[in-house]
């Protein structure tokens, strides 16, 4: 999906956010912010929202020297959503559809977003999304899909939502690699924050290569690209992910929560609404 | 008062607004968000809102060819003003205090606006003004300086807003210099907006010899200077004159809806609070 041009002030919204969790410097916010102001022109019309981000975020990094601003605040989100572990097992111990029960709760730890959306509450997101019908729900396929899956690939969002999808891949029974990004990015999940949320007991932890905050198949490792293309249901969570590979070929299945008016209008969906659906090339 | 960092967004949220409103080619739009990016930088740090404001709508224009795209909008918002002029006429006439209600009307026409605030009802918007307290009231210093003025300079925001000022002149009875940009800018009012107002029946109407979104005494002619630096009582309407005349020596009170976060930290007060204020040279 490109960036449409709503996302042009929103990445101005989100470098002045993290720029000022870094700093009070005013003027130091200001040049960051005119460093961002000259290099978005650069990035061709067309490009996505994550191949931005790639470029915008890389700035508060170069300028400040902080490598993970949001270093703190995934640890936290990560701790917070294991702390919740044990309640929302039995959540799915308890439920009619256990697989349901654990996809919808892989959404609702998608609310977990310092990119397009920082106003959030997980305990109370969580049970609103337990509760919320699909805006799309491509559920009878997915579990098609999974059936027949040999190999499942799993491609992560946020830290902490990576306890959530724990959760979920404990309900395949099957061999899963979950996929994280290459560096820090905004509050997306790396390697160090899948093993803080004890994904390698459940499944194989791998990078994309890419430090977009969304998978960009061009910036991906051939490594990457090698599971990718042979993997039997890729599951692809959240807004970065879908950006990236919403117009793919492959068994892509979005899980997502569309926290956005450019995402809503993309997909052609309220704002607000959870959605299971499978990727269709256009 | 300096442009803060909020401002910065908040620029491209307005001339993607304002572009739209021109024209629905997504390239074009993403230009012209690309030219403001690159011109962004080049304005010094420090400088007020309406000088960007001034910069940046300029290449709208420069890049669309429609010099005045507000131009159907600020003559439907006066025609809906004076619409409105006996009934509101009849409040005043019917009120206790003729002048505070006048002074209260004529915030209420402030709500016109399509540079930081472009959702407003206008007959709602009224009705809650007049109920509403003021958040800073220098009413009492208001009259005596106006009671001994006599020379009165009226600055100008926006068009339709121009009718709601036309009440308040009405309830001075004295000379009064009604002050307009110099070309058209956003919503704001030209002597062609005045004049549609029947601001040339209660006053003589001049231009600031300014086209910025703001009244910015470096800009503004000479002309315009000899009458300011000479007046009595300089009434300031809006954000955008705030903004250039926060920190003035001269006897300015402003009179304004505070419409936007930036806004309400520099003056100390609520988002949406209502104030009749006198400038404090700081």
């Amino acid at each position: 999906m490109r960036a449409y041009l709503d996302c042009y002030p929103c990445f101005f919204t989100q470098i002045l956010k993290t720029s000022r969790m870094i700093t009070s410097d005013e003027r130091k916010i200001w040049n960051i912010l005119n460093e961002v102001s000259l290099t978005i022109p650069k990035i061709p019309f067309g490009a996505t929202p994550p191949e931005i981000g790639q470029e915008v975020y890389r700035i508060i990094s170069k300028m400040t020297g902080v490598k993970d601003p949001y270093k703190k605040i995934k640890e936290e989100c990560t701790r917070q959503a294991l702390s919740l572990y044990p309640e929302m097992k039995k959540l799915i111990n308890s439920s009619e559809d256990r697989l349901m029960t654990s996809i919808k709760l892989s959404i609702a730890g998608n609310v977990i977003d310092f990119g397009a959306q920082a106003d959030f509450d997980l305990e109370r997101d969580i049970e609103k999304i337990l509760s919320q019908d699909f805006g799309i729900n491509h559920y009878q396929e997915f579990c098609e899909v999974l059936d027949r899956a040999g190999k499942i690939l799993y491609i992560a969002d946020n830290a902490g939502e990576t306890v959530f999808d724990r959760l979920l891949i404990e309900e395949f029974h099957k061999s899963v690699i979950y996929v994280v990004r290459e560096r820090p990015i905004i509050n997306d999940a790396t390697r160090e924050d899948a093993l803080l949320s004890g994904i390698n007991e459940v499944a194989e932890i791998m990078s994309s290569g890419c430090d977009a905050p969304g998978t960009i198949l061009k910036f991906c490792s051939e490594d990457f690209l090698r599971v990718y293309r042979s993997s039997d249901l890729i599951i692809s969570k959240g807004q970065g992910n879908y950006e990236g590979l919403s117009e793919e070929g492959r068994p892509v299945f979005f899980l997502l929560k569309v926290k956005c008016p450019v995402i809503a209008r993309d997909i052609g969906i309220e704002e607000g609404s959870i959605i299971l659906t499978k990727a269709k090339k256009r």
